[in-house]
Protein backbone atom coordinates (compact mmCIF):
# COMPACT_ATOMS: atom_id res chain seq x y z
CA UNK A 1 0.00 0.00 0.00
CA UNK A 2 2.84 2.36 0.24
CA UNK A 3 4.12 2.02 -3.19
CA UNK A 4 5.02 5.53 -4.70
CA UNK A 5 2.34 6.63 -7.18
CA UNK A 6 4.29 6.89 -10.45
CA UNK A 7 3.47 10.05 -12.50
CA UNK A 8 0.12 9.59 -14.80
CA UNK A 9 -0.94 12.00 -17.47
CA UNK A 10 -2.86 14.58 -15.48
CA UNK A 11 -0.55 14.34 -12.10
CA UNK A 12 2.65 16.72 -12.18
CA UNK A 13 4.65 18.05 -9.26
CA UNK A 14 2.14 20.05 -7.84
CA UNK A 15 -0.90 17.52 -7.56
CA UNK A 16 1.31 14.37 -6.82
CA UNK A 17 -0.25 13.44 -3.51
CA UNK A 18 3.28 13.26 -1.16
CA UNK A 19 1.02 12.14 1.69
CA UNK A 20 -0.68 8.96 1.88
CA UNK A 21 -0.07 8.29 -1.52
CA UNK A 22 -1.97 4.90 -1.36
CA UNK A 23 -5.33 7.20 -1.33
CA UNK A 24 -4.19 8.56 -4.61
CA UNK A 25 -6.28 7.32 -7.52
CA UNK A 26 -5.33 8.46 -11.29
CA UNK A 27 -7.80 6.88 -13.48
CA UNK A 28 -9.48 9.56 -14.98
CA UNK A 29 -13.09 7.38 -14.71
CA UNK A 30 -12.88 7.62 -11.38
CA UNK A 31 -12.23 11.77 -11.15
CA UNK A 32 -15.26 12.04 -13.37
CA UNK A 33 -17.41 9.82 -11.82
CA UNK A 34 -16.32 12.08 -8.25
CA UNK A 35 -16.84 15.20 -10.27
CA UNK A 36 -20.27 14.03 -11.61
CA UNK A 37 -21.58 13.04 -8.21
CA UNK A 38 -20.73 15.92 -6.18
CA UNK A 39 -23.49 18.93 -6.18
CA UNK A 40 -21.11 22.31 -4.60
CA UNK A 41 -17.10 22.92 -5.50
CA UNK A 42 -15.13 24.78 -3.59
CA UNK A 43 -12.73 27.48 -5.56
CA UNK A 44 -9.45 28.80 -4.49
CA UNK A 45 -9.21 32.90 -5.23
CA UNK A 46 -6.19 34.62 -3.81
CA UNK A 47 -6.46 38.51 -3.74
CA UNK A 48 -4.10 41.30 -4.57
CA UNK A 49 -2.36 40.90 -1.09
CA UNK A 50 -1.78 37.37 -0.61
CA UNK A 51 -4.64 36.31 0.78
CA UNK A 52 -6.79 32.74 0.15
CA UNK A 53 -10.70 32.83 -0.06
CA UNK A 54 -12.34 29.35 -0.61
CA UNK A 55 -15.71 29.80 -2.23
CA UNK A 56 -18.35 27.33 -2.48
CA UNK A 57 -19.98 27.35 -6.06
CA UNK A 58 -22.18 25.08 -8.21
CA UNK A 59 -20.74 23.71 -11.51
CA UNK A 60 -20.81 20.98 -13.64
CA UNK A 61 -18.48 18.70 -15.70
CA UNK A 62 -18.01 19.22 -19.48
CA UNK A 63 -15.91 16.56 -20.83
CA UNK A 64 -12.37 17.22 -19.46
CA UNK A 65 -13.30 20.93 -17.68
CA UNK A 66 -15.09 22.34 -14.94
CA UNK A 67 -17.72 24.60 -15.69
CA UNK A 68 -19.11 27.40 -12.68
CA UNK A 69 -20.32 31.02 -12.91
CA UNK A 70 -20.11 33.66 -10.50
CA UNK A 71 -21.23 37.32 -10.57
CA UNK A 72 -19.13 39.66 -12.86
CA UNK A 73 -19.34 41.98 -9.91
CA UNK A 74 -17.54 39.80 -7.51
CA UNK A 75 -13.74 40.94 -7.13
CA UNK A 76 -12.76 37.54 -6.53
CA UNK A 77 -14.59 36.11 -9.51
CA UNK A 78 -13.31 38.83 -11.77
CA UNK A 79 -9.65 37.53 -10.38
CA UNK A 80 -10.03 34.48 -12.22
CA UNK A 81 -11.50 36.17 -15.53
CA UNK A 82 -8.13 37.93 -15.27
CA UNK A 83 -6.05 34.91 -15.34
CA UNK A 84 -5.26 34.16 -11.74
CA UNK A 85 -3.81 30.48 -10.62
CA UNK A 86 -7.12 28.46 -8.68
CA UNK A 87 -7.72 25.52 -7.78
CA UNK A 88 -11.56 23.89 -7.80
CA UNK A 89 -11.89 20.97 -5.40
CA UNK A 90 -14.67 18.50 -4.85
CA UNK A 91 -14.92 16.24 -1.86
CA UNK A 92 -17.93 13.96 -1.28
CA UNK A 93 -18.10 12.76 2.60
CA UNK A 94 -19.31 9.11 2.47
CA UNK A 95 -18.55 7.67 5.83
CA UNK A 96 -16.74 7.99 9.54
CA UNK A 97 -13.66 5.49 9.63
CA UNK A 98 -14.08 4.41 13.34
CA UNK A 99 -10.67 2.24 13.98
CA UNK A 100 -9.05 1.09 17.33
CA UNK A 101 -6.88 4.10 18.04
CA UNK A 102 -7.42 8.07 17.44
CA UNK A 103 -4.75 8.19 14.87
CA UNK A 104 -6.42 5.81 12.59
CA UNK A 105 -9.77 6.95 12.94
CA UNK A 106 -10.81 8.84 9.63
CA UNK A 107 -13.26 9.52 7.08
CA UNK A 108 -14.55 7.50 4.05
CA UNK A 109 -14.27 10.19 1.07
CA UNK A 110 -13.87 10.56 -2.49
CA UNK A 111 -11.85 14.00 -3.13
CA UNK A 112 -11.23 15.44 -6.85
CA UNK A 113 -8.36 18.82 -6.99
CA UNK A 114 -8.31 20.84 -9.87
CA UNK A 115 -5.43 23.48 -10.75
CA UNK A 116 -5.09 25.89 -13.35
CA UNK A 117 -6.34 29.14 -14.77
CA UNK A 118 -9.35 29.54 -16.26
CA UNK A 119 -11.25 30.74 -19.22
CA UNK A 120 -14.16 32.83 -19.41
CA UNK A 121 -17.20 31.90 -21.59
CA UNK A 122 -18.85 33.94 -23.84
CA UNK A 123 -21.63 33.96 -26.46
CA UNK A 124 -22.90 30.65 -27.62
CA UNK A 125 -20.58 28.86 -24.92
CA UNK A 126 -21.56 31.14 -22.15
CA UNK A 127 -24.90 30.05 -22.86
CA UNK A 128 -24.21 26.28 -23.12
CA UNK A 129 -22.26 25.99 -19.98
CA UNK A 130 -25.29 27.58 -17.87
CA UNK A 131 -27.96 25.01 -19.10
CA UNK A 132 -25.21 22.10 -18.28
CA UNK A 133 -24.52 23.49 -14.82
CA UNK A 134 -28.53 24.20 -14.93
CA UNK A 135 -28.19 20.26 -15.94
CA UNK A 136 -26.34 18.68 -13.56
CA UNK A 137 -27.87 20.65 -10.73
CA UNK A 138 -31.59 20.22 -11.50
CA UNK A 139 -32.04 17.61 -14.35
CA UNK A 140 -34.20 18.07 -16.90
CA UNK A 141 -35.11 21.54 -15.50
CA UNK A 142 -34.12 23.41 -18.09
CA UNK A 143 -37.33 23.40 -20.17
CA UNK A 144 -39.40 24.37 -17.94
CA UNK A 145 -38.10 27.64 -16.59
CA UNK A 146 -37.66 30.84 -18.37
CA UNK A 147 -33.79 31.21 -19.91
CA UNK A 148 -31.59 33.95 -18.66
CA UNK A 149 -32.59 37.25 -20.01
CA UNK A 150 -29.71 39.28 -21.62
CA UNK A 151 -29.26 41.82 -18.83
CA UNK A 152 -28.94 38.50 -16.59
CA UNK A 153 -26.03 37.02 -18.49
CA UNK A 154 -24.25 40.03 -19.05
CA UNK A 155 -23.86 39.94 -14.79
CA UNK A 156 -22.90 36.24 -14.44
CA UNK A 157 -19.44 35.41 -15.26
CA UNK A 158 -19.06 31.74 -16.41
CA UNK A 159 -15.43 30.36 -16.18
CA UNK A 160 -14.13 27.11 -17.52
CA UNK A 161 -11.21 25.30 -15.81
CA UNK A 162 -9.85 22.44 -17.98
CA UNK A 163 -8.94 19.29 -15.88
CA UNK A 164 -5.12 19.07 -17.17
CA UNK A 165 -3.60 19.16 -13.42
CA UNK A 166 -5.63 17.02 -11.03
CA UNK A 167 -5.39 14.99 -7.81
CA UNK A 168 -7.36 12.18 -6.99
CA UNK A 169 -8.28 10.46 -3.47
CA UNK A 170 -10.24 7.92 -2.48
CA UNK A 171 -10.43 6.56 0.82
CA UNK A 172 -13.27 3.70 1.12
CA UNK A 173 -11.69 0.77 3.38
CA UNK A 174 -12.07 -0.69 6.34
CA UNK A 175 -9.73 0.73 9.73
CA UNK A 176 -6.05 0.32 8.90
CA UNK A 177 -5.45 -0.81 12.53
CA UNK A 178 -1.88 -1.29 13.62
CA UNK A 179 -0.88 -4.49 14.79
CA UNK A 180 -0.80 -4.30 18.42
CA UNK A 181 -4.23 -2.45 18.50
CA UNK A 182 -5.89 -5.43 16.19
CA UNK A 183 -6.92 -7.27 19.97
CA UNK A 184 -8.49 -3.91 21.68
CA UNK A 185 -11.88 -5.05 22.61
CA UNK A 186 -14.19 -2.75 20.68
CA UNK A 187 -16.25 -2.46 17.68
CA UNK A 188 -14.78 -0.84 14.64
CA UNK A 189 -15.64 -0.25 11.62
CA UNK A 190 -17.50 2.05 8.98
CA UNK A 191 -20.21 4.20 9.54
CA UNK A 192 -21.73 5.27 6.05
CA UNK A 193 -22.99 8.69 5.30
CA UNK A 194 -25.00 9.55 2.26
CA UNK A 195 -27.02 12.89 0.89
CA UNK A 196 -30.68 11.79 0.50
CA UNK A 197 -33.04 14.08 -0.75
CA UNK A 198 -36.47 15.07 1.12
CA UNK A 199 -39.85 15.75 0.13
CA UNK A 200 -40.04 18.39 -2.74
CA UNK A 201 -41.91 21.49 -0.77
CA UNK A 202 -43.67 23.73 -3.42
CA UNK A 203 -44.15 27.65 -2.41
CA UNK A 204 -47.50 29.46 -3.06
CA UNK A 205 -48.32 29.49 -6.56
CA UNK A 206 -46.23 26.11 -7.33
CA UNK A 207 -48.66 24.23 -5.15
CA UNK A 208 -51.08 24.68 -7.82
CA UNK A 209 -48.71 22.20 -10.29
CA UNK A 210 -47.67 18.89 -9.71
CA UNK A 211 -43.86 17.64 -8.96
CA UNK A 212 -42.58 17.43 -12.28
CA UNK A 213 -41.44 13.51 -12.96
CA UNK A 214 -38.01 15.10 -13.04
CA UNK A 215 -37.83 15.91 -9.72
CA UNK A 216 -39.75 12.59 -8.29
CA UNK A 217 -36.98 10.97 -10.09
CA UNK A 218 -33.96 12.63 -8.02
CA UNK A 219 -32.34 10.35 -6.02
CA UNK A 220 -28.58 10.53 -4.45
CA UNK B 1 -33.80 42.64 1.18
CA UNK B 2 -30.94 44.92 -0.50
CA UNK B 3 -30.24 46.92 2.18
CA UNK B 4 -26.68 47.43 2.96
CA UNK B 5 -25.10 45.17 5.42
CA UNK B 6 -23.89 46.75 8.54
CA UNK B 7 -20.75 46.31 9.93
CA UNK B 8 -21.15 43.81 13.04
CA UNK B 9 -18.02 42.51 15.39
CA UNK B 10 -16.19 40.18 13.51
CA UNK B 11 -17.02 41.87 9.80
CA UNK B 12 -14.40 42.97 8.03
CA UNK B 13 -13.77 44.89 4.59
CA UNK B 14 -12.54 41.83 3.53
CA UNK B 15 -15.21 39.78 4.87
CA UNK B 16 -18.41 42.15 4.20
CA UNK B 17 -20.25 40.86 1.45
CA UNK B 18 -20.52 42.62 -1.57
CA UNK B 19 -22.63 39.63 -3.47
CA UNK B 20 -26.10 39.04 -2.24
CA UNK B 21 -26.03 40.45 1.32
CA UNK B 22 -29.05 39.64 1.95
CA UNK B 23 -27.45 36.49 2.72
CA UNK B 24 -25.41 37.32 5.24
CA UNK B 25 -25.92 36.74 8.95
CA UNK B 26 -23.47 38.15 11.24
CA UNK B 27 -25.36 36.14 14.46
CA UNK B 28 -22.05 34.51 15.95
CA UNK B 29 -24.91 31.80 17.40
CA UNK B 30 -25.62 31.32 14.04
CA UNK B 31 -22.00 31.13 12.78
CA UNK B 32 -21.49 28.47 15.63
CA UNK B 33 -24.23 26.31 14.79
CA UNK B 34 -22.79 26.10 11.06
CA UNK B 35 -19.09 24.73 12.44
CA UNK B 36 -20.80 22.53 14.66
CA UNK B 37 -23.04 21.00 12.00
CA UNK B 38 -20.09 20.47 9.70
CA UNK B 39 -18.17 17.36 9.26
CA UNK B 40 -15.48 18.96 6.97
CA UNK B 41 -13.57 21.94 6.12
CA UNK B 42 -12.05 22.93 2.89
CA UNK B 43 -8.97 24.63 4.03
CA UNK B 44 -7.41 27.63 1.57
CA UNK B 45 -3.67 27.41 1.48
CA UNK B 46 -1.23 29.54 -1.05
CA UNK B 47 1.93 27.85 -1.90
CA UNK B 48 5.22 29.68 -2.24
CA UNK B 49 4.15 30.66 -6.23
CA UNK B 50 1.00 32.36 -5.63
CA UNK B 51 -0.69 29.31 -6.57
CA UNK B 52 -3.91 28.34 -4.37
CA UNK B 53 -4.82 24.80 -2.69
CA UNK B 54 -8.27 24.05 -1.00
CA UNK B 55 -7.96 21.19 0.93
CA UNK B 56 -10.32 19.23 2.61
CA UNK B 57 -10.26 18.33 6.67
CA UNK B 58 -11.29 17.55 9.42
CA UNK B 59 -12.23 20.03 12.21
CA UNK B 60 -14.09 21.09 15.52
CA UNK B 61 -14.73 24.56 16.61
CA UNK B 62 -13.46 25.35 20.51
CA UNK B 63 -15.18 28.78 21.65
CA UNK B 64 -14.17 31.01 19.11
CA UNK B 65 -11.48 29.34 17.08
CA UNK B 66 -11.40 26.24 14.36
CA UNK B 67 -9.41 23.31 15.63
CA UNK B 68 -7.61 21.43 13.09
CA UNK B 69 -4.78 19.39 11.89
CA UNK B 70 -2.54 17.84 9.33
CA UNK B 71 0.65 16.17 8.67
CA UNK B 72 3.88 17.66 9.72
CA UNK B 73 5.18 16.44 6.51
CA UNK B 74 2.96 18.05 4.34
CA UNK B 75 4.52 21.28 2.64
CA UNK B 76 0.88 23.11 2.50
CA UNK B 77 0.43 22.60 6.20
CA UNK B 78 3.75 23.69 6.94
CA UNK B 79 3.67 26.70 5.41
CA UNK B 80 0.56 27.26 7.45
CA UNK B 81 2.37 26.48 10.57
CA UNK B 82 4.94 29.38 9.51
CA UNK B 83 1.82 32.17 9.55
CA UNK B 84 0.48 32.14 6.10
CA UNK B 85 -3.15 33.18 5.78
CA UNK B 86 -5.58 31.25 4.99
CA UNK B 87 -9.17 30.98 4.87
CA UNK B 88 -11.48 27.94 6.36
CA UNK B 89 -14.88 27.46 4.93
CA UNK B 90 -17.42 25.08 5.98
CA UNK B 91 -20.27 24.74 4.03
CA UNK B 92 -23.57 22.96 4.26
CA UNK B 93 -26.18 22.05 1.54
CA UNK B 94 -29.85 21.64 2.38
CA UNK B 95 -31.68 22.20 -0.68
CA UNK B 96 -31.94 22.92 -4.14
CA UNK B 97 -34.30 26.10 -5.31
CA UNK B 98 -36.03 25.67 -8.10
CA UNK B 99 -37.37 28.40 -9.13
CA UNK B 100 -38.83 29.65 -12.54
CA UNK B 101 -35.59 31.25 -14.14
CA UNK B 102 -32.80 29.92 -14.42
CA UNK B 103 -31.17 32.87 -13.16
CA UNK B 104 -33.35 32.80 -9.57
CA UNK B 105 -32.43 28.73 -9.30
CA UNK B 106 -29.91 28.22 -6.31
CA UNK B 107 -29.22 26.07 -3.28
CA UNK B 108 -30.18 25.98 0.58
CA UNK B 109 -27.20 26.38 1.90
CA UNK B 110 -25.77 27.47 5.51
CA UNK B 111 -21.47 28.58 4.76
CA UNK B 112 -18.85 30.04 7.24
CA UNK B 113 -15.85 31.21 6.18
CA UNK B 114 -13.03 32.08 8.24
CA UNK B 115 -9.73 34.30 7.33
CA UNK B 116 -6.72 34.58 9.09
CA UNK B 117 -3.87 33.18 10.58
CA UNK B 118 -3.11 30.14 12.55
CA UNK B 119 -1.65 29.24 15.83
CA UNK B 120 0.44 26.03 15.98
CA UNK B 121 -0.67 23.96 19.45
CA UNK B 122 1.58 21.88 21.30
CA UNK B 123 1.71 20.05 24.58
CA UNK B 124 -1.35 20.21 26.57
CA UNK B 125 -3.15 22.23 23.93
CA UNK B 126 -2.52 19.88 21.20
CA UNK B 127 -3.62 16.61 22.88
CA UNK B 128 -6.71 18.56 24.06
CA UNK B 129 -7.31 19.83 20.47
CA UNK B 130 -7.31 16.10 19.17
CA UNK B 131 -9.69 15.00 21.33
CA UNK B 132 -11.60 17.84 20.73
CA UNK B 133 -11.41 16.99 17.06
CA UNK B 134 -12.23 13.61 17.78
CA UNK B 135 -14.98 14.36 19.95
CA UNK B 136 -16.17 16.47 17.56
CA UNK B 137 -16.37 13.86 14.28
CA UNK B 138 -17.07 10.78 16.59
CA UNK B 139 -18.39 11.95 19.60
CA UNK B 140 -18.16 9.16 22.89
CA UNK B 141 -15.59 7.44 20.65
CA UNK B 142 -12.57 8.69 22.32
CA UNK B 143 -12.75 6.81 25.90
CA UNK B 144 -12.72 3.58 23.83
CA UNK B 145 -9.68 4.26 21.88
CA UNK B 146 -5.71 4.05 22.11
CA UNK B 147 -4.67 7.62 22.61
CA UNK B 148 -2.07 9.39 20.04
CA UNK B 149 1.26 7.82 21.21
CA UNK B 150 4.54 10.09 21.06
CA UNK B 151 5.32 9.15 17.61
CA UNK B 152 1.93 10.05 16.24
CA UNK B 153 1.72 13.14 17.72
CA UNK B 154 5.43 14.47 16.97
CA UNK B 155 3.96 13.48 12.94
CA UNK B 156 0.77 15.26 13.53
CA UNK B 157 0.56 18.92 13.26
CA UNK B 158 -2.61 20.47 14.97
CA UNK B 159 -3.60 24.20 14.26
CA UNK B 160 -5.59 26.88 15.64
CA UNK B 161 -7.55 29.85 13.69
CA UNK B 162 -9.68 32.41 15.19
CA UNK B 163 -12.84 33.61 14.49
CA UNK B 164 -11.73 36.74 14.35
CA UNK B 165 -12.56 37.68 10.69
CA UNK B 166 -15.89 35.86 9.32
CA UNK B 167 -18.57 35.62 7.08
CA UNK B 168 -21.66 33.75 7.47
CA UNK B 169 -24.33 33.14 4.69
CA UNK B 170 -27.74 31.16 5.20
CA UNK B 171 -30.01 30.82 1.89
CA UNK B 172 -32.72 29.36 3.32
CA UNK B 173 -35.83 30.98 1.32
CA UNK B 174 -38.51 30.12 -0.93
CA UNK B 175 -37.49 30.78 -4.97
CA UNK B 176 -37.50 35.18 -5.62
CA UNK B 177 -38.59 35.03 -8.78
CA UNK B 178 -38.96 38.04 -10.34
CA UNK B 179 -42.40 39.76 -10.69
CA UNK B 180 -42.94 38.75 -14.45
CA UNK B 181 -42.41 34.74 -13.86
CA UNK B 182 -44.65 34.06 -11.02
CA UNK B 183 -47.58 33.28 -13.36
CA UNK B 184 -45.61 31.02 -14.90
CA UNK B 185 -47.59 27.12 -14.92
CA UNK B 186 -45.04 25.12 -13.42
CA UNK B 187 -44.30 23.43 -10.08
CA UNK B 188 -41.85 25.43 -8.06
CA UNK B 189 -40.30 25.64 -4.67
CA UNK B 190 -37.85 23.87 -2.82
CA UNK B 191 -36.04 20.00 -2.68
CA UNK B 192 -34.64 19.93 0.59
CA UNK B 193 -31.47 17.61 0.65
CA UNK B 194 -29.85 15.96 4.67
CA UNK B 195 -27.23 14.01 5.34
CA UNK B 196 -28.15 10.33 6.86
CA UNK B 197 -26.10 7.77 8.85
CA UNK B 198 -26.49 4.72 7.19
CA UNK B 199 -26.48 0.83 9.11
CA UNK B 200 -22.68 0.73 10.94
CA UNK B 201 -20.35 -1.74 9.11
CA UNK B 202 -18.31 -3.42 11.40
CA UNK B 203 -14.58 -5.23 10.23
CA UNK B 204 -13.48 -8.85 11.08
CA UNK B 205 -12.41 -8.08 14.73
CA UNK B 206 -15.21 -5.40 15.02
CA UNK B 207 -17.70 -7.69 14.27
CA UNK B 208 -17.58 -9.78 17.83
CA UNK B 209 -18.54 -6.76 19.81
CA UNK B 210 -21.60 -4.56 19.90
CA UNK B 211 -21.93 -1.35 17.79
CA UNK B 212 -21.68 1.15 20.82
CA UNK B 213 -24.92 2.77 22.37
CA UNK B 214 -22.85 6.39 20.79
CA UNK B 215 -22.60 4.95 17.76
CA UNK B 216 -26.25 3.99 17.14
CA UNK B 217 -27.62 7.66 18.87
CA UNK B 218 -25.49 9.08 15.63
CA UNK B 219 -28.12 11.31 13.94
CA UNK B 220 -27.55 14.44 11.04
Amino acid sequence: MEQPVLPEPGSTERTRLRRIPEKAVTDREVLHAILDAGLVAHVGIVDENGQPYVVPVAYARDGDRILFHGSTGSRLFRRLADGAPTCVTVTLLDGLVLARSAFESSMHYRGAMALGTCTVLMDEQKDDALRRISDHLLPGRWDDIRSPSRKERVSTLVLALPLDEVSVKVSDGMPDDVEEDRDRPVWAGVVPIREVFGAPLPDEAGAAFPVPDYVSGWTR
